[in-house]
């Protein structure tokens, strides 16, 4: 892996040999607390000055298990960012209208367009996730997805948009864990489907599908971060680092002054 | 006028009657910015219910002169609120395709799901507005407007959508100190363009066509709500009891538990 948690392209991913344990890589948690709440201040400042700008457009990727943290991320990360400026888009199971279309139609509309940051929470993954451990397609359907995802991220990267996907990693104890919160808690009852045991039953297929999509779709111009999230703290540590690292490395700037500014009277 | 700052339906309204400068409303400032903060946080509260509950659809619209204050409202209110369930639309000179189809077309697409509060930083009153005074369109067709989209927002609100409009009310004095204060400080040169001076010439006009959007489109379905907005942390109290108390009587509720929950033993 390159900078922290990338996945080198080409490189052969096997889930199940890379920790889920944050606590393991990281031994300070107050400490790492401390460094979320800087980067996440930072994400803060620099979010307003890429809208201002207007020049780049930032897609962040979130796919995980069931309970895998992908909206807590969202609200965590994302705290104190301008609403204006950044869009979650949440897909659910596609609709009548939607599946009249290629997979990808949906996804298309809902890019970030020039100064936005767009956050997918699921996303065109799920195509070559629920859809082949379910078998809503045959596999020579899903099979060409990974190539055709490939080609449609590097259009959008070549087209301006920087994209980050993050595979939040957590193990199937960890699940078992907030599968349990959520019915001991009864604000959390919401989020508990009955549905939500049947897929962890399908755990090592879904484990399989994600091997593939961490494996074929790493690639330059859009690789996966597979990051140890059973601890929420390093989960949000490392997630806001490196998105705090990729903002800055896009380095906005406030546009330049309109001409003559400098001489204006306002009546 | 009912409620805080709310039009009465059938009233006429004159803009120059109604006071800009909250602090003459509220005598104790700090009293103001502690209460805002406590319906902020109760905001962010209720807004998680709402979207798990995802049996209302809340919108807010928000207008003003230039500079009256969109952006910061949108950026103070809803500041910790999760982004899950939180868009802002910011509707911008419309583009060819939008042109291509009625006014209303870009303003349904966007339009509140279940569950969701969406912000329109300008909206669908543009039309008769900026429309209105640099004629873009004949009388003929703007006059129309006003019954139109009386009509359209009955129907949203027949169909499940709650919306709350707030035309934040500044002086004409107020928007040339927020001017030159984006003039004096560089970080906000962005903001300014050379177009708002234009603009500021055509104030008497926009204030004829304000008059008439408050005095035609304050139905009993979605009145409109006149803020005096001189004073930041006015309009922040205002705005947020408002939003507050319409949350309050929404008064979302967790969804039921599916049938079975307390039975699951988690594999």
């Amino acid at each position: 892996m390159g900078t922290l948690h990338q996945v080198t392209p080409g490189e052969s991913v096997d889930l199940s040999e890379i920790t889920t344990a944050g606590k393991d890589l990281h031994d300070d948690r107050d400490k790492a607390e401390k460094e979320f709440k800087k980067f996440r201040k930072r994400i803060a400042e620099l979010q307003p000055v890429l809208y201002a700008e207007g020049k780049h457009k930032l897609l962040v990727v979130l796919q995980a298990m069931d309970a895998g943290g992908k909206d807590s991320t969202t609200r965590s990360v994302f705290e104190g960012v301008n609403p204006q400026g950044v869009h979650v888009i949440s897909f659910k199971a596609p609709s009548k209208r939607e599946l009249a279309h290629d997979y990808l139609w949906r996804v298309h509309r809902n890019v970030p367009p020039l100064g936005m940051i767009h956050v997918f929470n699921r996303s065109h993954y799920e195509d070559v996730l629920i859809v082949r451990v379910d078998e809503l397609v045959p596999q020579e359907v899903w099979e060409p997805r990974f190539d055709q995802i490939n080609q449609f991220e590097k259009f959008l990267t070549e087209t301006g948009t920087t994209i980050l996907k993050f595979y939040l990693h957590i193990s199937k104890d960890e699940q078992k864990e907030r599968f349990q919160s959520r019915l001991d808690e009864p604000h959390k009852h919401w989020k508990f489907s009955l549905q939500d045991l049947e897929k962890r039953k399908q755990w090592d297929q879904y484990r399989t599908a994600f091997n593939d999509v961490i494996t074929k779709c790493s690639t330059e111009h859009a690789p996966w971060h597979v990051i140890p999230a059973d601890q929420k703290w390093y989960r949000n540590w490392a997630v806001s680092k490196i998105l705090c690292e990729k903002l800055e490395e896009l380095n906005p700037q406030y546009p330049p002054d309109e001409p003559g500014l400098d001489q204006i009277v306002i009546e």
